[in-house]
């Protein structure tokens, strides 16, 4: 097993990022101990499984979950089932992401993709084995049946047609070449709330329902989880064309590749923007008091991340 | 919108017939109704769903779901959510199973399969989305917490890594040549509990909370559920193999296919175990009486059914 990677390079050695290495601790135990074994699961799979969660990551996801449960005055460990399963979802939709017939990707975090590691058919069973499963899992360790059902309703919609994956989807369509940039701008930000915004809400806000917060803790959680997303696909976006840049002939080609923030704002403004978008977020959590620094802290942490 | 084809041709007058029909009418309804629309949902994406969910089948576990519902004393509205959620899966589990990669499949029931209709993508995104909305959907529409969350373990349990996508995984690997005939048939059973039958078990087991059953009824209804799974696979096998034999040149050339009760037992005493479980799953229903009437018709007429 790979070990998790902090999403924190700049500042290793502060306070925020021995909380953060702590906890990324206690995430990657709890997934590899819930993973299913042999005999309960065919060994091929239950490996496909493992290599699907266990190679890496940034768990900035139940990360989320677990600093939104403690901003809401609960225990941490309450979130650690929702934390687990929103990772399980992130695993599966890179899992069928990578996959020929979508992104065709030969590897990820410098290891083989799952089809390439095992084949095709099995990566298809073991993404639809690892989003099947988080939802088994919420039902079973969450003891709570009132919040059971709202986090699963919460990770269902976040994750489905309406969700990420309508934004895959999306995606696919791509955006129209004659479109004006306000509407292409608007358009690719609601890609973005599917694809990537859907399941960091669901993350923050399923940290709230673990600590059984009130509605003002639920709405400023709302506002805050709305905005790191966009902030996340931002900076990915910015990350990206950085490295096209690097290895494209031209800036214009390296432009060309995709659409995204830095194609249709250019690469300063989007920076500005995302920086903007992690005043907002911090700001919105002003209801929660001291509780919500370690989500502050990552707001800062994720706007400032290099890979 | 295809009507859904009635598992029971042989007796379609019969009073049973009538039932089953009323009832195949409001699942059907049920479906259209639920499944997610544009602007929600990407119109490409939503198309695929319904095509996948919408084009035909015999929802023989929906009806289960709703006959074990009644046979255990509840109300069959109370088991439409569950019934509903099961198709989905059921579904979700063809569109994944035609793909290039595993089945290579081009028609179902007559009609393009999704992968065929849209493309493989699609058809991947399709099947996930369906996955994703089973649990959105139990979780959305039971009101009792207790059952939601109790019926959301029951379907990821029979759809996950231990069951059905585990058997497709054990399928994959096929049985092996040398072994012997004792223990193939054992090996054969266990990927059907798996592949065929988690789903069936769930489907009853599910009509059984949404009756708030106690524990004798879902004894009985365990019971049942496990035989009724297995006839349905060896019914499947059977009538797979007298196509193969009327397509192929010769019946060693159809045996060789896959494999199979008939396969390993001979056509005859594939047809005589079917029989004695469909006996011995009615025979389970006794502590629920007159009530469970139903769902001893449902066995024998899936024993008898000829497609």
């Amino acid at each position: 097993m790979l070990p998790a990677t902090a999403p924190f390079a700049p500042s290793a050695t502060s306070d925020s990022a021995q909380y953060c290495a702590a906890r990324l601790g206690t995430i990657d135990a709890a997934l590899e101990r819930c993973l299913p074994r042999e005999p309960d699961c065919p060994a091929n799979l239950a490996a496909a499984m493992r290599h699907a969660v266990l190679s890496g990551g940034k768990r900035v996801r139940p990360l989320l979950a677990i600093m939104s449960c403690a901003a809401c005055g609960g225990e941490e460990g309450d979130a650690l089932a929702a934390a687990c399963a929103l990772e399980l979802v992130h695993a599966y939709s890179l899992v069928h992401d990578d996959l020929p017939a979508l992104d065709n990707d030969d590897l990820r975090r410098g290891q083989p993709t799952v089809h390439k590691a095992f084949d095709e058919a099995t990566a298809i069973l073991a993404g639809d084995a690892l989003l099947t499963f988080a939802f088994e899992l919420l039902a079973r360790e969450i003891s709570d049946p009132v919040s059971a059902a709202a986090c699963i309703l919460e990770l269902s919609k976040a994750a489905g047609a309406a969700g990420m994956v309508g934004g895959q989807a999306d995606d696919l369509a791509g955006l129209d070449d004659g479109e004006h940039r306000d509407d292409a701008l608007a358009r690719l930000e609601t890609i973005h709330a599917r694809k990537t915004g859907a399941l960091f809400l669901a993350s923050v806000r399923m940290g709230a329902i673990a600590a059984r917060a009130d509605d003002r803790a639920r709405r400023a959680i709302d506002e805050y989880g709305r905005r790191i997303g966009l902030v996340f696909q931002i900076v990915d976006d910015i990350l990206d064309l950085e490295q096209d840049i690097a290895q494209a002939a031209s800036h214009a080609e390296a432009v060309a590749a995709a659409p995204s923030f830095p194609e249709l704002l250019g690469l300063s403004d989007s920076q500005t923007y995302a920086q903007r978008l992690v005043v907002e977020a911090c700001d919105a959590l002003e209801p929660l008091g001291p509780r919500a620094e370690r989500l502050r802290d990552l707001a800062h942490f994720l706007v400032q991340r290099t890979e």
